[in-house]
C-alpha cells in the first residue's frame, strides 16, 4: 500500500537531538493543546503485574501536522537483573489524511526521553527568571541528564548540583556531566543543599512520598517536576502548590489524573489556580511577574509531544534518506 | 538490543488464515477475558475529524503467552475518494517479560478481519445448534465474508443468504462467494427474506438505527452481532435482547460501552441477563440448553483475540524464518 521508514535507536540519535529546532517543535504542541484544537486521548495503560511491567500508550492529533504518533513506553523493572534496560518504547507515525503507517520508530524510548528534556526547556523558558544560572536536579536517572542539557538551550547554565537518594549516582551522574559539558556540576547530599542555591530546580524521580518540602524552595526559583506520571507519584510535599506564585501543567486533565495537581487538589488546592503551559507559550497568561515570584511547571508528558518530535525526526529521515523502507 | 520481525500482509495472509489452530487460538482468549486473568484496558480512541478518520488502539495482557499485541486500527472514510480502502491497521508485539519489541505487522487490518470472523465461529459452535446448516449474513463487506468462511469450521453451511442495503454488493458477494466455496449463495431484498429460513444470522454493518427487528427472528436460531464496536452504532431493534433466551456478549465492560448491550440496556433489559463468552467456552454456563431456544452474541472485537493471533503469526513466522529481521 506504501512507503514505510523503519528507523532504530542509532539512526533515530543521528536525526534529532538537543537542537533549536527539536525545542521549537515541542513548543508548538502546547498552545494547541491548551486550545483545545489537539485531540489527544486519555494514556492507555497495560499494568503487568506478572513481570512487574507497565506499558503506557499515548497518541496525539494535532491539526496540520502530517502524522499522527502512537506512542508505547515500556517500564519492566525486572529487566535489570538481565543485563537490561527498565525502560524502553517505540513510536508508530500514521498519515494523519489515510491513517496508513509511513514510519516506525524503534527509539528504545530515546524520543520520549528527548521531547521530555526539551519540555522542561519550553518551562524553564516562559517561567524561569532570565538571568538564571544556577541549575539544581533532583534525581540521577537518564532525565535528570537530559533536563540539563536541554537547559542549556534556553539559559545560561553555570553550576549543577546533583541529588538522588543513592549518592554515588549523583557523584557519576555529576562526574560525567561535568566532563561533557565542561561546567562545575557536583553532587550533594541532601535536597536541601540541592535546592538552596539553586535559580531553577528539576525532579526526575519516581518518587511517591512527596521529599521536596516548602522550606527547600527560595524567593525567585523556577521548579519543573518531571517525575509524576501516574497516580501514585508525587515529588512535591504538602503545600508546595500554595506556596507558589504561578503553578503551570502541561495538560490539565493529565496533571489533575497523574501529576502533582492531582495530591495537590485532594488536599485542598484550588485547581482554578492551575495554568497550562499552552497559555504560558501562547503569550495569553504572562506567566511570571517578578523575579521574586516563585513558578512551577508540572510536567505529566503529551501525546502531542511524540506526535511532534516523532513528525520531525520522519521528516529528516526522508530528507535524508536514512532508515530502511519496507513496502507494506 | 534484539531481532524484531517486520511482517507485511502478504507474508502474513500466507501464515494465518481459516485454520483449526487460528480458531483454537482465539477461542482459548474467551476464558482468559471471564475470569479476570486478562489484562485489558479500555479502547483507546483518537476521533480525526478533520480528516474523516478514526483510531482504535487495543491491547492486552494474557498470562502464559510470551507476547503481548498493540493493535491499531484505523478508519478513514475520504480514502474511497483517493482509491485507498477506509479501513487498515497494524500491530506491534512487545515481549510479556521484558517490554521489548519483537514484532511489528504491518498486516492492513487482516488480522483483526481474521479474529473477527473466527470470534463468530467460535460464537457459533458454543451457541448455534450443532445441525445449523442455513446461514444469513446481514452486510456484505469484508466482515462477512470472513463470517462465512469462519462459520465453515464449525458448521456444516450448506446454503447461505445476503442481504446488504445496496442490493448489486450483496450480490457481487453472493456471486464470489458462490464461486469460491462452492456452495449456494444468493443475494435477498429484504432482512425479514434472509433471516426468516436461517439457522445462524450474522450481522456485519455499520449501522445505527437497529435495522433487525423482533420480528425477523425465529426460534432455534442463533444470532452473532458484529457491528456494533462504537458509542452511536446498534444494528438490533428495541426489544431483541428480551427475545432472547441466552444473551452472551465477548467482553462485558466493552458491551455495554459500545457493543448491543449498550442500547438493550439503555432501554431497559437487565443487565444481569448478560453472559460472558468465556463464561460458555469454560463450560461454566451452559449456553444453548434446547433447540427451541434463541441464542445471541454480541462481538466487540477485544485485544485479548489480537494478543492472540499476533503472537501464533509471530511464532510462524519464526518457525518458517519468514519476515525482514530488524536489529533494534
Amino acid at each position: 500500500m506504501g512507503e514505510l521508514f523503519v528507523l532504530t535507536e542509532g539512526i533515530i540519535r543521528d536525526l534529532v537531538g538537543f537542537g533549536e529546532a527539536e525545542l521549537k517543535a515541542v513548543e508548538a504542541v502546547y498552545p494547541l493543546i491548551s486550545d483545545g484544537s489537539a485531540v489527544m486521548p486519555d494514556i492507555m495503560r497495560i499494568d503487568v503485574e506478572a513481570h512487574n511491567g507497565e506499558i503506557d500508550v499515548k497518541s496525539a492529533f494535532l491539526p496540520g501536522y502530517p502524522g499522527i504518533a502512537i506512542k508505547v513506553s515500556a517500564g519492566f523493572f525486572n529487566n535489570p537483573k538481565r543485563g537490561l534496560p527498565s525502560l524502553g518504547g517505540f513510536m508508530v507515525v500514521l498519515d494523519a489524511e489515510t491513517g496508513i503507517p509511513t514510519a516506525a520508530l524503534f527509539d528504545n524510548g530515546y524520543l520520549t526521553d528527548l521531547r521530555t528534556g526539551l519540555a522542561g526547556a519550553v518551562a524553564a523558558r516562559h517561567l524561569a527568571r532570565p538571568d538564571s544560572s544556577r541549575l539544581a536536579v533532583l534525581g540521577a536517572g537518564v532525565q535528570a541528564r537530559f533536563q540539563v542539557q536541554a537547559l542549556r538551550l534556553v539559559l545560561a547554565i553555570e553550576t549543577v548540583t546533583v541529588w538522588a537518594r543513592r549518592r554515588e549516582r549523583a557523584e557519576a551522574l555529576a562526574r560525567d556531566l561535568s566532563d561533557q559539558l565542561g561546567i562545575e556540576v557536583r553532587a550533594t547530599d541532601s535536597v536541601e543543599a540541592a535546592a538552596a542555591g539553586a535559580d531553577v530546580v528539576v525532579t526526575t524521580t519516581p518518587a511517591t512520598d512527596g521529599f521536596l518540602k516548602q522550606n527547600h524552595l527560595r524567593p525567585g526559583q523556577h521548579l519543573t517536576t518531571v517525575g509524576s506520571d501516574a497516580e501514585l507519584k508525587r515529588e512535591l510535599g504538602e503545600g508546595i502548590f500554595d506556596l507558589v506564585d504561578v503553578v503551570v501543567v502541561d495538560s490539565l486533565r493529565q496533571s489533575m489524573r497523574l501529576g502533582e495537581a492531582r495530591s495537590a487538589v485532594a488536599e485542598g488546592y484550588d485547581p482554578e489556580g492551575l495554568i497550562e503551559l499552552g497559555t504560558v507559550v501562547a503569550g495569553k497568561h504572562p506567566g511570571r511577574t517578578s523575579p521574586e515570584q516563585i513558578t512551577l511547571c508540572d510536567l505529566t508528558g503529551t501525546g502531542a509531544q511524540d506526535t511532534a518530535i516523532a513528525g520531525l525526526t520522519v521528516q529528516r529521515a526522508r530528507e535524508q534518506s536514512r532508515g530502511d523502507v519496507v513496502i507494506t
